[in-house]
């Protein structure tokens, strides 16, 4: 769940760390209804905050400011010496010019929104624009856990195709979710008529983005998500890198910062070529790529990167529609092959349909199916999409899972280290340990999307509720550990104005995956983004619970 | 006078191609007022719009939609064909194509202002942006015509230089308008008192834009105006010419339009490297750029682009600083330099205080005052200023001025040859002969802006009263030929929205001159600025009088 708007709520708000504060994207996977006692109302930027907490129980979790340790690196002078992310001390005046800097940096270089106050802003471009939110300076990162993040991406990539290809385990999986949870029920119906026309995906495309928290205690890197559909930010994410190399170039000696500590990202161009080469391998030259989108889409601009990219970089045209017009414009040709409004469409980039939100009606759910049956490349196809649920990477955490899916014992373990423990409700040694110590857990909802977390005492009282009823309501969540990651002082910049706030961050590693049948075209990991979230409300609960985007500092 | 907002007033407006709607800058040169009879409440993109008229002598010159000869060229199969900008029959899917592919270009590559709906928009960078108006294509011109306007640009930066070095004229030019303009009457004392303490300004830097229009009838480029301070644009309309070739190697095939004819524009780096070379100059490693700003200002971003160019090409720093600002900060060393707000100033780059309204107190003054008497180069001095005022441009155009200032014969002619007709109006034949024959004459005030010029039967009323008054008050105003340029169908993006209409354009030609003492630096063309404006009101009036930065298609 990620606020990147003004905490509306009346009382305080508990300074919770809470892993699954980030395993929605930042901006537009936030509008999901799902059980009555969790109905958003959430608006780009703005999503659920969890409702204030009565117990105390995060007095346990002090979240004093850290004074950061990092190992010495050395200076122009040869000197070793430590890089300062103590921002107390820091001179006011030096933040201003920064914070000017880089908001003039950011309206220059595209890095920019669509302004919820704007009317217009999600549906035309170049009107109601605003910068992005981002943080002023990139957040301290182990280099270690950095490596082991970037190095388990192929993996991981790998992982998504052997189990999208067990159509068998897919089902069994998710057949008591399906009963729980419509959506998932709807994609499963998809997933079983392509078996029963035995599809085959031949040319296979994945853009993905695995999320992580560095959990303090244990110093381990945590998943808390794979992104498997509509992975959001590669092209925002790449400029905030840029934004802070190009900051530290100019003020990084005050600071005794280094850009060259901040990893070049390159998200937005790879994701380009990766859909570029799927366009070669469908081999139509007279094809374009097509762009699912929202309708209304602030976010349009992280999107557009990839679509300029694309032009830029490869000539490639791209045409963006949103379900309902596809169910108007789009057919099937003899052959498999789908023209949408005339063109000839290779691949198929999903920026929309991750949520149910996106079906207001069968319109949607009929150009869905209608894809899905078409030769053109999904990304991600019906099977990438149902391995990103979170019942699958529950399910694929178990002892022996992965083990079916992965030969490479290495590989297995290197999977293994960053899971977290992910429970399903139907384990009552579990439940009861939850309802005992809630603080320990996350409950969430099977689906891509978040913002429909559950945390503290209202895990215990979901709990008890659904031991109550005794239905197969149960089917629709998991219990996720909860993480709790170190929590740094830090600067955020929001519709141009600048808090200095408390913050935690969540590491997402993109990911690219293309094949041909037997042939891997790509397996590779590119760039990453980093979001950070205010971890505590600030005196006057203004700034409580915004996100930004931001980038890393290797430690 | 330049309207980028929609015509508020009622009554029809008179398709009026007047030369003068473009002799203000596009943006924030436009809220200067001057006789009570044509006091303006103009905001950035809405300035004045002649009032309508109710003589009719407009339909002697008849704004058919023309359709464009130009000469053949070769297509790549090496059959002539002609360039077509007949926009007729042009399919509409490809023009709302080409309306959303170049809005989002604008927003990715900082083709932005501040919104005026938008309170902070012209404060705060990176909030309430919206894209710069621009024109979807590049408008015709013809490229003999082109070339003499480039040829003759470091012709006019060298008149400006020697004119400037001579006090005498300069003072004795303006002396009435001293008596009728309050405001030239305080450059003029600047001028005086730095005469009084023979201060040398040994480095001169000037960043001009001549402005041109293209007369129809007689197929000659004559000269508007020549800007020689805030010579706005360089910034955006750099990208805009991007933008067209961007936009024609997409859809240029199927306008048959080549984006090779758009002449590149490198205004924007130009304009910094001149600033770079200014501050090599003046031998201060630790100094700074400073560019004198409005406290409001929406047309930022261009003043952005400069700065930010500035420091990557030449890692030089730039502050930003009102009139106001500096006389609080500014104090000026026993040795002559300039110490703003604690930094060194060597570079002065004035992007205020071109306009009346720039001083609304003694403060503005004596920051101007200040800087003057500084050794910080300025751009532009007090006296390139005042060589930029109207009186001075009608002066150059008596017989024999040029003479006084230039000496090869050639160049005089070539000077000469873009002067359109220009009169004081203590010339009674031609004040006669405006009173009879208004149409073919502008009423222009003295100074920098615009604005304020009077046009048709206002013209005879004005010279009328000013007859009767018998005061010094001509003395603020000189009469300019009506110039009347050929009309094109084009498309004007505004807010989002693509208007068609007929347009007329104004051509302007940046220029940079740098010299120390004997050593000419610098003295060349440098890129252009093309504006296009509706020509016509449309059936509701709605998009009436706007302006649009353009760039140019040679023919």
């Amino acid at each position: 769940m990620v606020k990147m708007g003004v905490a509306h709520f009346s009382g305080s708000y508990s300074p919770v760390p809470s892993d699954t504060m980030y395993s929605s994207t930042l901006l537009s996977k936030s509008s999901i209804k799902t059980s009555p006692a969790f109905t958003l109302n959430s608006q780009v930027f703005q999503t659920h905050i969890p409702k204030p907490l009565n117990n105390n129980f995060h007095s346990s979790q002090p979240l004093t400011l850290k004074s950061l340790k990092v190992r010495a690196m050395d200076t122009q002078e040869g000197v070793p010496s430590m890089p300062s992310f103590d921002f107390h001390g820091i001179d006011q005046k030096l933040v201003d010019r920064m914070v000017y800097d880089s908001l003039v940096w950011s309206s220059l270089h595209g890095l920019v929104v669509g302004d919820k106050s704007v009317q217009r802003s999600g549906k035309v471009p170049g009107v109601g624009m605003v910068h992005a939110p981002f943080a002023l300076l990139p957040m301290p990162f182990p280099e270690t856990h950095w490596k082991q993040a970037c190095e388990v991406a192929p993996i991981f990539n790998e992982l998504v195709d052997r189990v999208s290809l067990d159509a068998k385990f897919l089902q069994d999986s998710l057949s008591r979710t399906k009963k729980a949870d419509a959506f998932t029920s709807r994609l499963l119906d998809i997933h079983s008529k392509m078996l029963d026309i035995n599809k085959k995906e031949e040319i296979r495309l994945g853009l993905h983005r695995s999320d992580y928290m560095l959990d303090e205690q244990t110093k381990s890197l945590l998943q808390i998500e794979m992104n498997t559909i509509s992975s959001s930010f590669a092209g925002l994410s790449s400029l905030v890198s840029d934004l802070h190399r190009s900051l530290l170039d100019n003020y990084g000696k005050l600071l005794n910062l280094d850009s060259k500590r901040v990893p070049g990202n390159t998200a937005a161009s790879q994701f380009a070529d990766a859909l570029a080469k799927a366009w070669t391998e469908y081999n139509n030259p007279r094809s374009t790529v097509m762009v699912v989108a929202q309708a209304d889409e602030r976010n349009m601009y992280d999107q557009h990167w990839l679509s300029s990219l694309l032009k830029e970089r490869h000539n490639i045209t791209s045409i963006r529609k949103t379900l309902a017009e596809i169910d108007a414009e789009g057919e099937l040709q003899a052959d498999g092959s789908l023209i949408v409004d005339g063109q000839a469409i290779s691949v198929i980039y999903f920026r929309a349909g991750y949520t149910p939100t996106d079906y207001p009606s069968e319109s949607e759910w009929r150009a869905r199916l209608l894809m899905e049956q078409s030769s053109a490349v999904k990304c991600p196809s019906i099977s990438y999409h149902l391995v990103g649920t979170k019942k699958i990477q529950q399910e694929l955490a178990k002892p022996n899972v992965l083990e079916r899916f992965v030969d490479n014992k290495e590989d297995i373990a290197k999977l293994r280290k960053c899971f977290a423990g992910l429970w399903s409700l139907d384990d009552s040694d579990i439940v009861n340990k939850a309802i005992e110590t809630p603080e320990l857990f996350v409950m969430k909802p099977q689906r891509e999307g978040g913002g429909n977390n559950i945390y503290g005492n209202d895990v215990r009282e979901a709990l008890k509720a659904l031991q109550k009823e005794g239905t197969e309501e149960d089917a629709a969540y998991i219990l996720m550990q909860r993480i709790f990651p170190t929590v740094f002082s830090t600067f955020l910049l929001r519709d141009g104005i600048c808090h200095k706030d408390d913050a935690i961050s969540e590491l997402g590693i993109y990911g690219a995956y293309l094949r041909n049948k037997e042939r891997v075209i790509i397996n590779e990991q590119c760039g990453y983004l980093m979001r950070t979230k205010v971890s505590s409300s600030d005196e006057g609960g203004v700034a409580a619970g915004f996100a930004v985007l931001d980038s890393l500092y290797l430690t």
